[in-house]
């Protein structure tokens, strides 16, 4: 277990938390036998926290149009992009896990055109990775592209906001250093 | 009144929107006599709605640490970075109010190296950039040379945060084509 | 007013200056009512003052192919590329003038992608974008796409050397650190 | 001889031009055995021809401050930086005639940082760079910095010109296709 | 096991190839349990191997100066920089294996600045990645720090060697799409 | 004759040399008149040294598919985009040479759209450029393309080939600062 700090920043203890916190930390703790650290670092300052579960939950607990694999799919392409160490680890593993592949979450972050995708993830990886980089660039035509692939505006605009939440969380793991648990790494290899 | 569209997307009508949206949307067309097509272009997802302006009004609608203005520079320098038309033109307006300067948004929009900032607002938009293009690179080294210029760690954290809101809002709004109102564009002139 | 310096370099007085600089810029404050920044500045250098405005005469002074808007345009689109604040806010000014259009500036300089463009204005910037950025990649076939849109050769060279001279222009101003006058803001506005 | 086209645009015949731009075209075909393409192509368009080659002589005709071969230096530099074949060749071949080095045009084109410099060279060239490749970002403090190098004002404008006028040749060159003449490469080898 | 081609090209039957080929790839074979993808992709072009391996082994075998660790570390940081899946997955593996940390590769692949480096491991990493990345502006200065951080000249070429010789195999794997064994990915977590 | 020195690293003397490596330097003294500096800037290693060569020969001294010229263009181009000054002035002359041409080398190394190519000539350098500048993206239809246009495999797989040595070799003369020998300047021009 490393003795690394989670956060750059303070982290306060679990009694000091709002009861909504502690109970949505120890919940998580319960089911995944661990806290992820990023629960910690966001936990001091509650009204962050409560509101980027909540877009998480939103986009992430679903599989409406996109399945969850697509989703962390979308989140390991577009975070190794930002070079996120946390999102790359943590969602990795859930990555793993959603596809019951071993092998996707590391060809995704090293370089999603040799990972074996099938079309439909292919197209699905290009048009977050432009979101994540160029989002400037899109046009109408982009989107009628993607309704000619087949995906349904649900569709896209979930490809749009998940890439979108994710370079916020990308960003405050980077600026504030958020460590990633030892735990993720070897989880469903 | 421009008839372009206002998004990419479908907008709901203000009637099949569940109450807490209409009733904020129609809060916000009180006091501001309009309804800013981001909340019109949100709509159509409730659960992201609140989470965004849950989001937005815990990081905005403050004074303590940074300055309400302070916050809306953060928001003007990163979105120029993003070419986020709708970010630029409708926080350019609100920087224009908060800091009662004609100029300043139009200075940092395009250059926020020949702005006329004080040294610590140059501080807050240096390091919000960094956060903006190149979060992955920042250190504790950048953290403590923060520290070094005077900003508490909730400033830090804030002007880190607000960047990273931004980072979501600007690829949201890119995505979706979201259009600013014509009437920011001249506010505050 | 602003009390800041209009130049990083010294600008010398009107008494110093050979005749025919200085009647250049009381015919322009005739005109325009102030000294647009930009004619001080150059006024330390007479013979680069006259090669400047002679150049700019004959490009920017025509209606013959590209209109004057059209021009503008090219300036606006090009000079937000480059970051440059004098021609941003100036050339910004006299494109809301040329066009009656009080959000096309803004548009431009922040996201040509998503101005109210036509289509021939669109096909207009991206070139002019094309050799503002990468002028080394521009082939025979790029000349004979814009042909195939309708574009004389005269027009072609036009745009081309609008967007050179102010690859100088916009540099000239960020070296010598030229400075906005403040009347250009809120013009036709 | 070469047969390739010198433009991408027509080019008059010297009977068809104006006496004042045949006459320069005369001269330097007398003077240097052969007539750079440049005024050839540039021909076309007598007031841009008149403008240009007037900033031009104001420019690289000096030896007042910086000597005729480091504004060369200058030039083939950032010309080498935008990939301009025409100005990379011909004043190459000046800039060898000018040092009376057969190696320092071919060097600088290639890595400036490899180059055999003198240290004043290396600071004309690291500063003409900079203007050339991101002008925005020149502050105060980097004027500051090149005045404590030992440069004087005018010298530091010239450097800053030079590069500006170049920015505006290299993109006519480069999207105009101005082909060099095979006599510059072999020039004072 | 995956059914996906090993490369883009042919792939030689063991038979088909030199005594001293086939002799190197079934040594590996009996050391390893399994014969790495890169041998036979290689294999046929039997020169090509010969040098590559002749290369690889007089610079990777070695713990004089850098230890087999820390060649390793620096395979992974440059050839994540240029996202090659083969030395990433096949390389990360092996720095597990030298360093005993079943963390320390993701942390480098993903994001250097994030990973549990000690200072010298970062001085390293840092030398390799501009050499990978912009070694045309490494000067004589950079290689006076490097000294003077404690590093030989023989450390500093080996870093430097190394990572040369990765930028080559990066892009061997990368052209001809070679694919790392499914193996690699799970080995010493 | 230059009084720089060759190498950043020590060069050892000739009588200090292995046989086989002072044989190879003694014989291209021979061939040439002179010893090109990266034989005895290779030879303070001499395993390095052998493996470069050999690797050097099996490329390069082929006109099995790809002419001997064709390589030594894939080299320039290639080595102008690393800016590596000896590559381009050594393998600038010897292109020079192969191809007869006075002019190939400056037009590749200082713009490959503006030289005079062959159709197959642009089509070599623009793979070669791909898997020099961005080897991580080149797909199957990469090489189905060049594969429809007419290249065999073997042909392909040399260009990515020798792309890939002088990725290695580009870096090693970066970094170890290898000076061209003023011979190679003025040869075949």
């Amino acid at each position: 277990m490393s003795d690394h700090p989670i956060s750059r920043f303070d982290v306060p203890g679990l009694d000091d938390l709002p009861d909504d916190i502690r109970d949505t930390i120890l919940a998580v703790q319960d089911k995944a036998g661990f806290v992820p650290n990023v629960f910690l670092a966001f936990a001091r300052r509650p009204a962050e926290f409560r509101a980027f579960f909540a877009f998480h939950d939103a986009l992430m607990e679903s599989d409406d149009g996109l399945s969850k694999a697509e989703r962390e799919l979308i989140v390991v392409a577009t975070s190794a992009r930002n070079q996120c160490l946390y999102c790359v680890v943590a969602h990795g593993a859930i990555l793993r896990i959603r596809t019951k592949s071993p092998t996707i979450a590391d060809q995704v972050a090293t370089n999603p055109a040799k990972a074996d995708l099938t079309e439909r993830q292919r197209h699905i990886v290009e048009f977050a990775l432009a979101v994540a980089d160029r989002s400037a660039d899109i046009t109408d035509a982009d989107l009628d592209e993607m309704r000619a692939k087949g995906f349904s505006d649900d569709e896209i605009w979930d490809i749009g906001a998940i890439t979108s939440l994710f370079a916020l969380s990308n960003r405050y793991a980077n600026f504030a250093g958020i460590r990633p648990n030892d735990e993720f790494y070897s989880m469903a290899r």
